[in-house]
């Protein structure tokens, strides 16, 4: 009952299996390998278009690396108030901007509205020194609690964006399972709505660390190999990170892992949605699910071994959480099984029926 | 006939299955799961005494955050002018260190003498803004050019450290082989000669990527996790790294690999001693050679699929190489074989008499 | 009718002479100069305690360099949503402090109240790594907002500050200002209610340039000449700045000068707080007015030539204007005149009447 | 007898006027005030084409700015060994580049060669990303060894700048003083010979704190008001800086005050030509001498309140300096008396004899 998070999960055996053949035998550094080009040059018919392709280490990594290629002086990014950017990567964002600034925008479950955004951008006139000028305009898929953008969504951000010459970036950390949620193809998720850059997440679903940003302009990246390797983010053998972004992306792993990860996710909600005490607190679409549930009910399955977070109640939603009552939060993974689920969902019914 | 880096090579096998072992089951994220715990204190045992230790991915990572960590304004590194940080990491410990300087210091072999480090530290007294303030002294182990210090000699240039009042840093991206090399311990090679922080490489000697920032004294690291996380320098599944240092590390796999490796180039190096158009450029002592060779035949080298890369003559041997001479440097690491090792010599050495 | 800013008044008469008195002969450089010296030490008389004092030109730096002096990695500032480090520095206290943070926080009146601080320095756990770490807190005296913070308000928020270890930064642009609106004395509204560093700012209350960072505790400003050079803040003939302090600090001066610039803003709220049509948004106490006028009224007072900013409506006040009202601030200084405001005055009533 | 710095002179009676002048009435804040504008556009005449141009109060805000603007990541700024960019702005430049490096270039009398600028550059390629990448070349004008480059000279090295796409930034904390010894015009010795951005310095020519970063192309300071700003380097009455250029550009006066402070050096050297026992340690053009002295002759005008700097013997003239001598620098300002200098060396000569 590992619901924690989608990173506490390990690495899929395809994975590891490209890693072991890929340990023995010699080859160029630095990304240089045939191996690195090779799938550097995959990501071209995955995205339909010749993509400038970066690997890196983390996800913190790509955001920020990412975000620092299009900085500007006293720049200022956009994103919804619960980014992971704005949130969870300690002032990485911030630190590889220069000093950068996060400008969050606010809208309902996780997603900024386009008239919110552009609310927000106002603020920043591009010629006014003093407050700082727009930079860059940041979107989760799928977003930070669980919700995925539609397509017409992002097409409706990225054109506020654009009537202020703003590059928008996709953090993909959980791009795949956006993807399937969506029943889309990466091109139309990201560049034929207006994507530039995308943070192109493996870790989460099943990689042990493997992310990639993609540029879908090369030209936009020219100064990336620098940037990367001042961040000290290019790994000398990085053909380790391409072996196993070639083994993801084979025969549609990828995809099959996200549609996994999300089923199982779908299998507590679906629980959940008929439950007499617990309930969903929101829809979501993809690998996570908010579940409203007594206290003790959620003290009970921790100690039952049982591991997931709490999560703060959104600003938006002050009565959705009752006395007695807490929010927490379950992400599914590639690793999750049925068994899992049903357990933790059996065991909460149980126990929830037992503290009435 | 592999011989242009050490970190061309791939991963030992025992890394390969530890990383396999790892890849299921689930476990705390972000540094914090009991295998991330167990390993960092072994670095306890193996330094023979309490230390902080931070895993992160890369070697220029390991430096640029471990003299971060001792970051002034306007601060001053003192490194020998061959250093890795100073020619071969891209800004990287300017970058993290807030626009840090780098004060090279001569001397023979890649090594800094006392005197000549005396001399230009002297150079920026420390309550003199203009120039900048002295900030850490760095030096690299087993040296860029394959060279290793006494025990004797890193006293006396950590000595002259001190008496500024002066953090060392030892890069250790080589740390095995010389350790090897002098048949010492950690603890000896260490703080028991005045190092404060270690960058301990893994990487190059076997690993995929598996690098420890060392701190001799846990109080100094007090920011460290912060300066690694706003650096993106934190994994997620750091437990493969973990996974890695903990096989690298049992059963002394590291030094036999080390061992392995230097003796691979001690085998090169008393081929070259005796060769009659060849020659060792200098001695070294860890897993590097460098060669003076007939230009026609490393070109005929390299077109037998040989692997070198060229090195400039060092400033203070401006008479090393004659005419129609090149200088070229070899690395060996512990996948090469000794049938490498003979198959490459014989080669120069039948390509050398051709040639006359 | 020059009401736009405090910082488009030029200098006070005993300034200009003061720089004329020294620019003859020779003194030493970069700050060590008997002038620079002696208005350093005088600092010590005007806080009653030593203090260390850097002299720097703009008030921005003063702010930035001041959270730089305590900055940490991943560090977060605390500051009320309003305050000028927020909204109009340009990003300098974000790039200075390494990609810092500033988390706002709400109050009335450009006021923090501590439950809110306590509120949002709970949201950043000292040993959390994610979110980032507190690293100060920093107030405004006197707000952006006309509004000043009383001896007890300031209490309570180094109160809230020092249960998390965080130094307390006030910026003082207007601190002239606030004093003379308390009639207190500079100890007793900065460190004897908690205070650690001050932004002392000359500039708006009569210099052409002079703005000194202080420090209560002289250690916590072992770096600070490192740093302010570093950030080429260091001027080689800093002696006219100290020259300016001096004309500044002697026999008063820059409390004659607040007590003015307070007392012709008063005699503005005093006619809005009677006018029939025209109102105060709020009560202030330094000298920044807030009225609320008809727009059209605004409009034509432009035209004959006053000069006063728009102002957004504060999000915690959403009904204080009325349709075909405008918010406007007025802002008094040691060079407005009673003429002048009553001028503005009567050209507000009488349109006002006209419009109607 | 101060001849320690031309920074240690006050300020020209006719920049106080101006001063003085200013300080009365309202005015733009922020470089907007017609003042600002108008001497903005003063310096499109004195460079004879259209510039872009930035007041700064500081010449190390001034270079460390105007480097910064052409800032890339892991950037190399190539400069002479002893430019004060890379030796008394405490790292100024190397933190506003993010990092950047400064690699030096030797050349005899404070001067690059377009060879030895050539080869250091060719140390970087520019796709090379482990060196770090070429950025921009910065030469001194005059030089910090009182010498001056000629029209020819400078072309020289901008050729070979260009070859790598380099632009070229010329450090003029010294340009007028330069500009008069070659007795030529602004356009000739910058753009016409290939610089790109001129710091003009004002600051050691009689003005209290005047610079300014000037742009041929307009076009490559697009970033640069945002990068003041985020510097905290935008003054709010830059009209006082304003008020110091008017006076300085007015009616020559700047070429003036360079002509007198070159004379008076010139003085000085006619003197020490003929000394029989104290000699010019090398010529120079502009308003610094360079004096080989007996040190008791050194010590006792110390005594007697004379005013100058030692200086370390240029490493590639080790002989210049007997047992019992000393170098010395001389600088003399606008302020410079031809009474201070000839009761300098007369001082000397009789010191000198003394001694023998």
């Amino acid at each position: 009952m590992f619901f924690a998070s989608d990173n506490w999960s390990g690495a899929h055996p395809a994975i590891g299996e490209a890693l072991m053949r890929e340990q023995s035998g010699y080859a160029n550094a630095y990304g240089a390998s045939p191996l690195d080009r090779k799938i550097e040059a995959r990501f071209n018919d995955i995205f339909e278009r010749e993509v400038a392709v970066f690997f890196v280490g983390t996800g913190t990594a790509a955001n920020s690396l990412a975000l620092s290629s299009v900085g500007r002086p006293g720049g200022v990014v956009f994103c919804h108030k619960d980014a992971h950017i704005a949130n969870d990567e300690g002032g990485a964002p911030e630190y590889f901007t220069g000093g950068g600034r996060l400008a969050t925008v606010s809208g309902p479950h996780g997603k900024m509205t386009p008239d919110e955004l552009e609310r927000i951008v106002a603020r920043y006139p591009a010629d006014f020194i003093h407050h700082g000028q727009p930079m860059a305009v940041s979107l989760t898929q799928s977003t930070e609690v669980g919700t995925v953008y539609g397509l017409d969504e992002i097409a409706a951000l990225t054109t506020v964006a654009k009537k202020s010459n703003l590059p928008v970036h996709m953090d993909g950390a959980r791009f795949a399972n956006a993807l399937v949620a969506l029943d889309t193809t990466p091109a139309e998720m990201t560049w034929k709505r207006g994507i530039d850059i995308v943070s192109f997440g493996g870790t989460k679903n099943g990689c042990w660390c493997a992310e990639a940003i993609v540029f879908m302009n090369p030209e936009q990246a020219r100064e990336m190999p620098f940037i990367r390797k001042r961040a000290a983010h290019l790994f000398s053998k990085t053909r380790f990170i391409s072996a196993q972004l070639d083994a993801y992306l084979t025969d549609g792993l990828w995809l099959d892992l996200a549609r996994h990860s999300n089923a199982m996710a779908e299998r507590m909600r679906a629980a959940f949605r008929q439950s007499a005490t617990a309930r969903l607190a929101w829809e979501t679409q993809s690998n996570e699910v908010f579940i409203v549930l007594p206290k003790g009910a959620a003290e009970a399955a921790r100690k039952a071994g049982a591991q997931f977070y709490d999560w703060l109640t959104p600003a938006d939603q002050p009565g959705l959480i009752n006395d007695g009552e807490v929010l927490v939060r379950c992400v599914t993974s590639f690793a999750t099984t049925e068994a899992e689920v049903d357990r933790f969902v059996s065991f909460l019914e149980a126990e929830t029926l037992t503290q009435q």
